[in-house]
């Protein structure tokens, strides 16, 4: 017999890669953080001596999903500033907002409740864009939960910066000394967006994210809107603008990308840009639908992300999973348009490739961190189950996510988080809701 | 002190008529299964004696939502051929099986499953078109749960019936006979869609509706396939037929309602005509996004419907109350489209309008059955809680709903079924799946 820290047999495990397949009946072997076997169960018991095992049978283990784009501590303000259109949400709610209230205890309280939502909903790693980084980072790391930490690049000033020169020290400091080589946090530059970023500081971060090695992520053609806005102040398109200035290449994440030319798609499929696809929180700022199927059938990454709480409102996984697959059908015109596994492969493998984490998390395969979740199939809903892909994306809630480990920590057991009080955290939110609407009805 | 059967005290009382008002710490009485009641917690508790109080803090208190639209014992099929167009899924999938399976086991079993997940997520009524609608409706009346119950009208055999004629006439002894003045039960007509139904026996089913006074509810402008289908077969678009066969009037209910010219909205508004949207049927058929807020804005009564599980791929109306509100921002070009306070009226008071059932129930009102439910907003992803309505629109999942009440009998009890097995149903499912998988074996 060998031994393994941990057994998990389910009643299927569905690896992401290789595509499309089911294995039913079978066991995944985890030894110090990391999947070191996937076989059949009645193998896996007479092979493995296992520390603990765990029995799932009814339930699904996959790969964790991968929330390729979100603002964790915006979850504070969930609810604030509904059904407004992008720009008077920023500029009259969402910004003064930030302003008044944005610090590292907000910061930390927001990613503290943001990622018990995420690992609640089966997600095991998440790229986050946010004011105070280094407190998005220690709290992920003091979670447990992997993360991807941008740096907020902008030319005003914030509770965090003065002006870019200071945004892109500070997330030096953080992307070369802080957490280099962490097993669990990695970074990237996450200039807010074009109509917000000089030509001048997109040529330093350029310099700068090319001597680190480090991708750049941005809001980019969210809405119509910011297209025509940067024409009619600089006479390009934003994509152009950055085309100039040597940002359109494989190190670029482009989020949103709602808005994107025939032409556009093909230059991003040569250069080897990755997307993020936003689905609900593009439809609910009335942004429109991205061109998903047409971008990954032109070869380009779609990885796949909540956005902010405050402009979704959940950070919900399955749930933008499901509206990728169905929005997919209406855009392209075509029902097959991305079928089940696509969608899946979507929300887990394409997001940790987008992200950089391909060789890390995002599969069932030996030698990669063991970020995981068991999906229990059955509930009523998902009855009965002809295909678990098919029930997985379709026919789900969020609260089937029974079972989550991240780099093998048993993270959510029984739909229950086991290292973290939820009650703490819904106390924590109250109190920042009562300090919030205090001040809110002050002014008013 | 005044006697109530029932009193509930809830965080949040939100009645949906008047439109958009939240009470804080308000209770409903209830008494002969109908609302008695609806005043601050506080003067309840000095005013009723109740032989039941259940305290609800931190929830919402609700109508109960209505689903405008479903088949419902197709859940049985759920997940059995996805990633398909509207004319594939039909012709090769579907219909082979329901010829096959289809009888009157089936659509107690499969009717069963569907209540029960509707009920769980917060679901008091639904109106349904399938074969054996007195299956259906006995089905209901054994749930305790409120149905209008749709007779089929076809040109084609089916298990349940030969030829139009034999739908008609067994319809007529369900509407007319069985279930007239029923606490529960109601009834209409449902011919499928005008490609299966010829003009006799529109004409004769018009006669047949005004007689009895019962509504006529159809598929209608579903994808564009169907009006290019019936202009190459009759040369008229499908309205224009009904409308010459006089059923384009305020009895009719149209189902789907996608692909409607801006001159087509005028006319339903004009004669009255209520439409049913299923949001995310339409999406995964790749039918296209109803113009929900041009009809609203027309006065055109708007229902909300989840469409058989066969094409969706659950029965959650929170979700689809959701996914309405954010794909009519984008579809309308306007995030001010369609905001919370309307999307919850759209999935409770106005269906029950579209239904004829106003009157009855959809708001909490004094008078009305006490069709209601309990949705807990303490859970993580719906913190904090700055507008209850906001949060009960965009930031829930259907298992908050906590408690459901049909007619004032306490069906769903701390998120469980309370008067049917939850097993029961899982196993009787699974027997239908494992019996038609081994046909498909066979046939392969």
């Amino acid at each position: 017999m060998q031994h393994c820290d941990t057994l998990i047999l389910a009643g299927w495990c569905i690896p992401v890669e290789p595509h499309g397949i089911v294995l039913d009946d079978h066991a995944v072997a985890i030894t110090d953080g990391r999947i070191v076997d996937l076989l059949p169960a009645a193998d896996a018991r007479s092979l493995y001596a296992a520390g603990t095992t765990i029995e799932r049978p009814g339930h699904a283990l996959i790969p964790g999903f991968v929330n390729a784009h979100t603002h964790a501590a915006m979850t504070l303000l969930r609810g604030l500033a509904d059904d407004l259109p992008l720009e008077r949400w920023l500029k009259e709610s969402i910004w003064p907002a930030e302003n008044r209230w944005v610090g590292t205890e907000f910061v930390r309280d927001g990613t503290r409740l943001a990622i018990a939502e995420m690992l609640l909903s089966g997600c095991t790693c998440f790229s986050d864009q946010y004011f105070y980084p280094e407190i998005v980072a220690e709290t992920a790391e003091n979670m447990h939960m992997r993360a991807v930490v941008a740096t907020p690049v902008l030319e005003f000033a914030s509770p965090w910066a003065n002006n870019a020169a200071e945004y892109l020290s500070k997330g030096t400091e953080l992307v070369h000394d802080r957490f280099a080589e962490h097993a669990l946090i990695s970074s990237a530059f996450a200039p807010h967006s074009t109509g917000t970023v000089s030509d001048e500081s997109f040529t330093a971060l350029r310099v700068l994210a090319d001597q680190l090695d480090k991708p750049i992520q941005l809001h980019l053609h969210e809405s119509a809107q910011e297209i025509e806005d940067a024409l009619a102040a600089t006479g390009e398109r934003p994509i152009d603008r950055l085309e100039r200035l040597g940002l359109i290449n494989s190190s670029l994440l482009a989020v949103h990308a709602v808005h994107l030319t025939d032409e556009e798609i093909s230059r991003f499929a040569a250069a080897g840009v990755q997307v993020v696809h936003c689905p609900n929180s593009n439809l609910k700022l009335a942004d429109g639908v991205a061109k998903v199927a047409q971008m990954q059938a032109n070869g380009i990454v779609v990885a796949l992300g909540t956005d902010g709480a405050a402009s979704n409102n959940l950070l919900n996984m399955p749930g933008e999973m499901r509206s990728a697959a169905l929005l997919a059908k209406t855009k392209a015109n075509d029902a097959t348009a991305m079928p089940a596994a696509s969608a899946l492969r979507m929300a887990t493998f394409d997001g940790a490739s987008a992200l950089g984490l391909a060789d890390q998390v995002g599969s069932l395969q030996s030698g990669k961190w063991a970020d995981l979740c068991a999906i229990d199939l059955t509930r009523l809903n998902s009855q009965p189950v002809y295909d678990p892909i098919s029930q997985l994306v379709y026919a789900i809630h969020a609260n089937q996510v029974r079972d989550v480990w991240v780099a093998g920590r048993h993270q959510v057991e029984n739909g229950e988080l086991s290292q973290t009080s939820e009650a703490d955290i819904v106390r924590r939110s109250s109190e920042w809701r009562d300090r919030i609407n205090a001040k809110l009805t002050q002014e008013a």
